[in-house]
């Protein structure tokens, strides 16, 4: 399981605070603490300063690598932003996100074609979120041929088949699991990733059913998440899920987990 | 989701000593209290008293029966106990279970044929335990067949595909779970039903896994459970992931089941 820690995100009160303030000790530390928790990939979102995004965006990039050992997931959709970060970046990076919405996937391709960086490819076109399985897949099926085509690797393409709310239809969480199996058997090799949060959108005990959805797309094949590694039971369920699902030989991780009381 | 409560099994040892000292009210309550918690069906098992199980089975039913309104879940290999069981029981019992070993499958088969039983089909043949998701789609696919041939509708039959542990073979897990989604795909109408613990045999926190396979499982079709009812953070997975499957219209049983607490 890839793990992508979300919580350094300017849309986040406190974290909007702490890069205005150029605070670079508090945001040092949620890069840690996110390390230390399992994240591989360190997520840095700036996108609430209009006409400053450039520039935090880079000075996030900076302040979490000289915290932690880790790539960032550079998380805008503006391509002269995402290159000013890539300027200073240390790794190999993910970009979250390319899509097939036209003026974004024209402002990213250039930015992403033939690099070895990882690229987020969510499924949304300029028709709107998708509603079924069918949309899901034809949309991952373009982006995906595109971004081969642009020499990107399949190892390197992680598709966000797009989570929605099931309180909005009940069967949104089913079609979205049955665009995850698909995808993952159709494109032997991608990735597929999402951020959860969306699912349990209207909903009471939100972190719970997230956590719950999160073993439910593992048991179909997600292999990469968008999540809060602070979030200790979320953690817990991913690593049981893994064992559960074959991906984790002789149960070492779980048992290496259990014996680092993880579990407690 | 249909649930079968465990818990009257004769080899648990509170339970051995209370059908042997015929306390009925220790009986009544176990079956009151699962069926409050949600169990469909009350299992009863007295497999270990050899030579005395048909008589005990009988009591069973009519003790369960006499303090709640719902079918039993039959659990004996003997044809005869089975029919002893039968011969008091109100309602539409479940058999638990037919399989393809030879004498198994030839003494239940009288039993079950023509009838409007439900009936637990396991994933056994006298070639042993299967170990890969073709051996058990094999076996169920010949099951399925024998039993429809022999006038026993689709909807009657529960699939048990056969939960192995993962401390076993790492794979055990992925095994399972792909049979159970492809007999749901290829024999639309029919059920899989498991009991889950053995998953975890071998491992620490055993619970815990179980619940997590549970959602796993659900993720991948599976539509009845044998469980510990009493289990409730159990029963708040299965909730949980049957609405995050779409399996809950409008997710009105989640927040029925919020608004009486049953997550707290």
């Amino acid at each position: 399981m890839i793990i992508v820690g979300e919580l350094i995100n300017a849309s986040r009160k406190a974290v909007g605070e702490a890069i205005s303030a150029q605070d670079a000790e508090a945001i040092k530390k949620l890069a840690v603490d996110q390390h230390e928790a399992g994240a591989n990939y360190i997520d840095v979102n700036a996108g609430i300063f209009v006409g400053q995004e450039a520039g935090y965006l880079q000075w996030l990039v900076k302040t979490v690598q000289g915290a932690v050992d880790a790539p960032c997931c550079i998380d805008s959709p503006d391509p002269k932003a995402i290159e000013n970060a890539l300027s200073v970046h240390k790794g190999t990076a993910m970009i979250n996100s390319i899509s097939l919405e036209k003026d974004r996937y024209n402002a990213l391709l250039p930015v992403v074609a033939g690099t070895d960086l990882k690229v987020v490819a969510l499924c949304m076109s300029d028709e709107g979120m998708p509603e079924t399985t069918e949309d899901r897949v034809k949309i991952a099926d373009q982006l995906i041929n595109d971004l081969v085509k642009n020499n990107i690797p399949l190892d390197n393409i992680y598709v966000d088949p797009l989570v929605q709310p099931v309180s909005t239809k009940s069967t949104f969480g089913d079609e979205f699991l049955n665009a995850v199996d698909e995808i993952m058997t159709r494109f032997k090799g991608v990735h597929t990733i999402c951020g959860l949060s969306n699912i349990s959108y209207g909903l009471p005990l939100r972190q719970m059913l997230n956590q719950t959805f999160a073993v439910m797309a593992i048991a179909r094949g997600l292999d990469a998440l968008i999540i809060n590694p602070l979030d200790s039971k979320m953690i817990q369920n991913l690593i049981a899920a893994e064992t559960l699902a074959g991906r984790d030989d002789y149960c070492m991780n779980y048992l290496k987990a259990y014996r680092k009381k993880k579990f407690e």
